[in-house]
């Protein structure tokens, strides 16, 4: 019931930044929007979504701004793992993603990558926090279809070192990042 | 006209993170966005918003996704310039912008300082493209009040080297980054 709900919001965004109506229009528009707001409003989690637990015993991050299902903001990321741990997805970047024109902002390449390689230096278990995560921009990433995958290059006592990139639709590197965890947990 | 529009979206988006309402009230307020939708993207730009003239002869990035007054993803940063040539601003980020709970998203204070950094080392007439982006996370960032600054270190030949922080709203300093520019019409 909530993905439906945040795939139109999502559409809401796009909407909100392409508009070109006219001024009576927006007003409209607006109205409906804050009765939907004061709809969903009327009950609601005190703070920020977090980690909530599920019927089944697992848990989910569903207001996570990368990868959570309710969040409109995230594209999301949704992550697949090779069998060698590492992880990869494909999604589609529009308007809402922009830097420079027609093309995605570094920082959200940069927000990406920091998802990315946390997750391939994450262990169930065993969390890794971010130390350090260095990007180097290649060259600019079009809006549309990317590519992005990450893996653990090796460990080193509590440190994981993970590198990662995105390229785009024609497989094309754009961007490339490494990043050192810290897993407490490990020795 | 469309800041307000842009607000709104906003309220909505964290309506939708947060809400706890039943199934037959989402698919009420499903409607009236999905309607809201339809009446702005009746007329439209084609693309992403990119840069746009404005009447008065200068240029406006409201599709930004870090500054974007009409991009509700966005938080906005609205930067302040400082005499030095330092940037720095004054945000909230609320649950939007979650990662680990209740705090922001480590790819999100990427974004943010990716931004910062690259505001600082861009000169009017004489642009500057990100080489590298190092992003060193110090300590967890509550979500909340934030404060982000940034300004340039060093120049050498086409390359600006800049530094910034982000700082909770305890003054106390979360995140650093440093970042290598490249300005191609520098000698």
């Amino acid at each position: 019931m909530f993905a439906p709900l945040t795939r139109s919001v999502q559409q809401l965004i796009d909407a909100t930044i392409r508009t070109e109506v006219d001024e009576d229009t927006v007003v409209e528009a607006r109205a409906l929007i804050e009765r939907a707001t004061e709809l969903l409003a009327a009950q609601q989690i005190s703070g920020s979504f977090g980690v909530q637990p599920t019927t089944d015993g697992g848990t989910v991050a569903w207001g996570n701004v990368a990868i959570g299902l309710r969040n409109p903001v995230a594209p999301p990321l949704v992550l697949h793992d090779d069998a060698d741990g590492s992880v990869y997805t494909d999604i589609d970047l529009g308007a809402a993603y922009e830097g420079p024109p027609g093309h995605v902002h570094g920082g959200v390449c940069a927000l990406i990558l920091d998802h990315m390689l946390g997750a391939t230096a994450h262990q169930p278990g065993n969390p890794a926090f971010t130390g350090t995560l260095t990007v180097r921009y290649v060259r600019p990433t079009r809006l549309g279809r990317i590519h992005t995958e990450a893996r653990v290059e090796r460990h080193e006592g509590i440190k994981t070192f993970a590198v990662g990139h995105i390229a785009d639709a024609d497989g094309v590197v754009t961007v490339e990042a490494h990043g050192v965890f810290i897993r407490p947990g490990a020795r």
